[in-house]
């Protein structure tokens, strides 16, 4: 039987999603909870690949089981063996073709930033501590030439398996709450490192650092070379995913 | 030459503000970082005792060294020995007499609630996982009668060294934001496990376990039995001190 559970994980401590032998993965470890009802190991499908200390809100997976279970039963018992980081939010039956990656129609990433001097401890997990002034009009109106069907070449890894760096931003935005700068991307799918590297780009960008305009001609030239680093894995959540 | 100074910190893994022997406190590792720089123990005072695993975004610190440091310079040579879970925000001169703990006029605490069936991990060193439902406003208007001039012997542990358990809650109030309940209150004092035993008590008041009137029919009792256990130390955070 097939099943569709909604993850919620602190990534801090972990090399990601991704199962690796000798790490520490959340694939791992919720495969050590299914495997204890199953009494046996248990393929899953993760919508996205969060990489090693991103975390998440609304993580999709996907995986069968030979029982029948009940949702919350089914949340519960993995729950009880799961460790306080990572949690099962819902659980639920699925029809027997869903697969929670390929079948994910898009995805909501929030990225945060702490912008002051110092950091404030209890944000260091989960923010970006920048101490430089940020403008968040200039990050929002930046950020507008993103949006839409675009080669995003210029703002993954540059040795990727995917066939084409062609993705849609469907929305994008950004607020402030004093310090605590949150920035929103949905879009049908995003690559390797794109959410962090727009907004290393973005912050960049509004910094002064590069001159009007580097947004759109960063995406132009489709060159990873000149977007800069990556913003820090510990800002990013994968919020949500849509079917 | 005296100094006052702001400290955040992450209490999670603390066992409190106070110095203890053989045990992890915030004292301890601030005056590690202190004796560092003056080559010797430096005697510190606190605004607030925070319990264990009590957070702190602006906990406030009197002290003395002997040479001469302008204030940013050391914030940041404090910074560099402290461990990343505990930060000096702020660092000043302060005159002759300041004492943190005894010219306090006044605290405010947060202390959050994450409403929901299953804890979510990003808030788990933050917040007291409440799996039930809760009514912002009734719980706005039970607290209305903890403000003003009490005694508040009923929220606090029996056997205290202070002389007496009148206090003054000077504002309160309660914000949510979907899961994320927010309390915060501020007044001239606040008695051991106060803060905590209030919130405790609210939020079975308002699950209806305890009938209406109760939290004034509390106060007035003085009776520490009737009030229930403190709410976890987790969710609590000393947010500011008045001078």
């Amino acid at each position: 039987m097939k099943y569709r559970v909604t993850l919620a994980y602190d990534g801090t401590g972990y090399s990601g999603w991704q199962l690796q032998e000798g790490w520490p993965t959340i694939q791992g470890v919720f495969g050590e909870a299914l495997a204890k009802l199953e009494g046996g190991y248990v393929v899953t499908h993760g919508a996205g690949r969060t990489d090693a200390g991103v975390h998440a809100e609304g993580q999709v997976v996907s995986f069968r089981l030979s029982r029948e279970w009940e949702g919350p039963i089914l949340r519960r018992a993995l729950n009880a063996s799961l460790p306080f980081e990572v949690r099962v939010m819902e659980a639920e039956r699925a029809s027997e073709e869903f697969h929670a990656r390929y079948d994910a129609k898009g995805k909501t990433y929030r990225y945060r930033v702490y912008q002051a001097e110092v950091m404030n401890p209890l944000y260091v997990r989960y923010a970006w501590h920048y101490p430089y002034a940020l403008d968040v009009e200039r990050l929002a109106e930046a950020g507008q030439a993103l949006i839409g069907t675009h080669d995003f070449a210029a703002f993954t890894v540059t040795a990727s398996d995917v066939r084409t760096s062609v993705r849609t931003l469907t929305a994008f935005g950004v607020e402030r709450e004093g310090p605590d700068i949150r920035f929103h991307f949905s879009g049908n799918g995003f690559l390797r490192y794109q959410v962090r590297t727009m907004v290393g780009a973005l912050v960049e960008a509004t910094r002064g650092r590069l001159k009007a305009g580097t947004v759109a001609r960063l995406l132009e030239s489709r060159d990873r070379m000149l977007a800069g680093a990556p913003a820090p894995a510990r800002g990013l959540t994968l919020m949500k995913v849509e079917y």
